[in-house]
């Protein structure tokens, strides 16, 4: 019989999803069974159960999250500067349909106002439809969900209405719609018009391994320097993306106490999430140090690094950018 | 939206099906969807839609047929028999689940009893509702098909019962339960008493290139050789099947005339077949001369070959048969 | 120790060579180890040991030909044509700088004068010092090599000079070299003046399988039937080629007997060459009944051609080509 | 021409290694060219030329150490070991015939005498002559070098006679020889017996990412920490292993200072090592916070984990581990 639950292929370990990191290199993992599918407007949209990861989201054929390790890549994206922002109560994501990032973020209690812009309803509903956690932070009152470019509606919102801006949109591929909001001029006329006193931004920001950081990781947080008097970036190791993964937090407010102590951080996610330390898998005190304690080489990199994205000078991920049309 | 045939991958020319035709030689054709999957007691039964082959029929990951080809297959598998006969009224499939068999053998005119016997309901059921081509076959008043094992219904039989007997089977392969309906007992105690005076009894003998045609192709020839008075071998390429196969057709009564000649072969095709010469794709009088008209290096290899199949000497294909457990 | 072959890879059953034969299939073969390797002006060069195919020759990565196989390809492509002219005395090969279709022509006792132009001369010393099955060839004295483009060489002919021409060149693709001679010009202007009365030529075709003919074989088949008298197409399963290969064989002198009887090609194998019906694997008169008796689809697609390839209107293989740059 | 260095494949972007991680992921990189193979009683050995990672030593097919990236893996897996004892004059390595290993310890000034036991001269003698970068550490007249069984040669040395020791050996898989070098009984009766006052042990612990830190990292941990009173786990990623991997480094002396604080470790690297902070690309304070400051999930399992490795009860990584038969 059929799985209920879709088409399923039991023996199916010679059927393989294959994802092109570079043009010199491959990853093929096994799909044991198409879950769901949808095509949109924009893209086509599937959940697949695959060997090593779990369920895993893709849009256009590429990997956006993977049940096995998407709570460490979401922790990083969401709780650092929640938890370096005082007292967030209003927040902002470009991007984000899959419904992890907002899940993220309403666990702090703080949150009143939660507005979520992706160009993509027929993700959205999918999501909500499939991914059995992210289920309860569609229905979740603080939610504003806006179907619609998000650079746009940000646009449109009042100026200095929000703590929290994140940017969990594609990578800055070529051709894509997504570079635009990568440039100084994104950073510069709208993010930074848009936060409040204090408020803090945090965009993904690629590959950030030893070999992949500086395709635009490091431009990311040259261009963020450029328009923020402070700026952190860290990175991780996300097995489903098969490389480190980095981020760029920017402080409104240079004087602001970042990065926090070890016990300060453990302190407040204690303090402000909804169920306290229990809430959180991956991230606390220990490894937020972690995160942000990098290596020599990438210290190095983002020292060195003179590149200023803006809509004339943009650069591009090779290509193969993990995170796809989603914004 | 969903296709509403089923999951559907439209970016996904990065989803492969792997199918390791040897331990050294592995093809990958790309998957545009899951159109249908079940699983039955013996196997996973899917339906995929492919880039190279259209729509394919797997059983336990293994393609069984393919759009782009099976009536190349099957019209080799079924009509040089059935022409061959001088009136075939009853006809024997061992297998033959997918339905294309039967479909091809009820074009006969003459026709008034075809048994089927195959192991899986559940492939036969999903062949019935999802192969487009074969709907109008399992519903034809002549078929009747049973659910069992082959090789012990067909023992059940009136002896000299069946002017033709198709053996559309698994490949012999190690550990399979098809080995034993490749032996010279199953061919010597039940397939020629089974057969009517004048029958013809064909049987898909698997892969036949100028590579691969001893594995099993030559030792079923030899062993059919030493059952019955005339056999004649004959190999066609099919694409989907990364070979030639090879089919061996084995005469009750030595005195048959056979090879028919080019004229015979296209006039019986004509008179016999509901349709006549339309109802046939690939097979005419030339095209049955171009199958029976060996290279020198497959004959050599016929003429060479000592294997006699027997319950106690069995021989295994390398353990890739393309066609699967259905029997 | 070092294989003294050259470099040795024993455990890499996990070094694989990828064949793209379309962008929807692949085809990997595992590779024992890279024996030698060159690069020319024009191309890379190299022989490989492989898993299923034996050493293989590869031009720019794409296999030329496979010990495994080779054989059955240049017997097809070379004797057909030898042994329907009456008594070919002058021979002409448009590229064939592996040496292999030289070493068929050679075994023809009636052979004066063998030129064979091939533009890669690093390509004809390394199959000369690498092939050990066509080192004689390049020391027989009839061979004439010379390192030049085969059309302008060609051209430079006497008129009515050779009895056999054969064009063993690349598949027309987009972009290469090869494409003009597959054209009508090609064939009008140069290479029937070029042919003695009684002439024939003779020139690989691509790919012939039930479902790939149409890309190049029957076109070049039509184009020829546009400027000879008589055209005869062949096909035959080639495993390293992952498909049938098609050839044409053209008459200068449309009352030639041809097709030759299984009798005649017999009688002559044994009489003119050198070995006798010894020196052959594949072809004899029952192999050529094979392969020139074509199935009902590809003759339907041979009748319904309308396809005439001119320098302005060519047609390309879809850029998969198994034979390459070698003009 | 052929590259002098070896068979070249210029256009192989179509030639893959593959490296099955599990079952149900896998790895291909291109390659393009094999520098260098032999063959040893132990095993395969060759250099590749790689399209990600540069040149890759590969033992028996399996990747042991990448250009792009080796100095970040033996950086880490020498350097905190060294750095956190006083005064390190005399050092062990079981295993190591790459060079690698030996050529960071050499450039602690302090160093004395060092002793490098590998099974296999020939990876040590082709590593020397084709190593680059580990040309001169073979010349070094510090360097002991013994071909013979680490285990044996350790416990044939002196009690108490080396400040540091450090396991550079093949991950425990079953049936592989080294998996008695990772139980309690190995650290116990050999290696805590041959270690000075004040000495430590380090050790490669397998692969550390957030999925598969269960498999040997954390009962390494746990074994090391029944015999030694302080061990400190650490991981980092190695984009040529496709996952983080992982050391852990055991003191003899449980009042020993460690994890040393950032300003102490850059003053040592500065005062103890030739070459001074310029010896290293990777490794500093901050990038030694960076590698101890475990996430949450990994602290979570290093807390929970129970199994002691022993002769009697040892654990197998899934049979894929990327260090190889090399002690």
């Amino acid at each position: 019989m059929a799985d209920e639950n879709g088409a399923k292929l039991m023996g199916a370990k010679r059927l393989w999803l294959e994802e092109e990191i570079q043009d010199d290199l491959r990853w093929l993992y096994s799909v044991k069974s198409i879950l769901h599918a949808e095509v949109s407007d924009f893209q086509d949209v599937e959940l697949l159960e695959t060997g090593p990861f779990g369920k895993v989201l893709l849009l256009d054929g590429k990997l956006q999250s993977a049940g096995a390790d998407e709570r460490v890549y979401h922790e990083c994206l969401v709780h650092p500067a929640m938890l370096h922002h005082p007292n967030p109560k209003k927040v902002f994501i470009c991007g984000g349909g899959e419904g992890s990032t907002a899940r993220e973020v309403l666990k702090h209690k703080s949150v009143e106002k939660l507005v979520m812009v992706d160009i993509d309803k027929v993700v959205c509903d999918f999501c909500e439809k499939h991914l059995e956690d992210n289920k309860d932070t569609f229905k979740d009152p603080r939610l504003e969900l806006i179907i619609d470019d998000a650079k746009a509606q940000l646009e449109d919102q009042e100026d200095g209405e929000f703590d929290v801006i994140i940017g969990d949109l594609a990578d800055p591929v070529f051709g894509g719609p997504c570079y635009q909001l990568y440039t100084q001029e994104f950073y510069e006329n709208i993010v930074k018009a848009k936060l409040a006193p204090g408020g803090i931004f945090v965009t993904q920001s690629g590959p950030a391994g030893v070999l992949a950081h500086t395709e635009v990781f490091t431009p990311i947080n040259r261009t963020l320097a450029s328009v923020f008097p402070k700026v952190i970036p860290y990175l991780q190791h996300i097995p489903s993306f098969a490389d480190c993964w980095g981020w760029n937090m920017a402080f409104k407010d240079g004087e602001a106490q970042a990065p926090l102590p070890v016990d300060e951080i453990d302190r407040r996610i204690q303090d402000r999430l909804s169920g306290g330390s229990g809430a959180l898998q991956f991230m606390d005190g220990v490894a937020w140090t972690g995160v942000t304690s990098l290596n020599k080489i990438v210290r190095g990199s983002l020292e060195g690094e003179q590149h200023i994205l803006t809509i004339a000078s943009p650069k591009f991920i090779h290509g193969k950018g993990v995170k796809q049309v989603n914004f």
